[in-house]
């Protein structure tokens, strides 16, 4: 699962602080991560609360097999110890 | 496949311009897309040339049936026009 956001800055401390709750940081506004169904019915009503639906956007990218197949990194690994649980 | 960029300020310009001659913008600094190979080949390249591997990162996700499964949007769509080839 792969999870983006692109929200007013006034919001963003606390997406970066919900997300984190639930998956692992690896770049600007990008999270990755594996989730139950449950708990991402719980991300997704929070980010409900937080966001302006009017202004943010939030996307999810789920995947058959919960993984992507293959991830490269170009230039630094912002997050060096993004690892799937 | 998803493309996602987190780049200097002075580069952000050339990066938007290289990727969307590749990809659909979806959000931010995010894209979307399908690529061949020899595609996929040209535009790493092109990155290599544009980014400074010391301070910015690009990251590039790949499944193994070009798509992701399943893409879920809260809130606003920033690019109502994402739709893949």
């Amino acid at each position: 699962m792969i999870a983006v956001y692109d929200v007013e800055e006034k919001r963003v401390a606390k997406m970066l602080k919900l997300f984190r709750q639930y998956l692992n940081w690896i770049q600007n506004s990008v999270f990755e991560g594996e989730l139950t169904e449950a708990q991402l019915l719980k991300l997704e009503n929070s980010i409900k609360k937080i966001i302006d639906s009017e202004t943010d956007s939030v996307i999810i990218f789920k995947f058959r097999d919960q993984k992507w197949a293959d991830k490269k990194i170009i230039g630094k690994e912002k997050n060096s110890t993004s690892n799937f649980i």
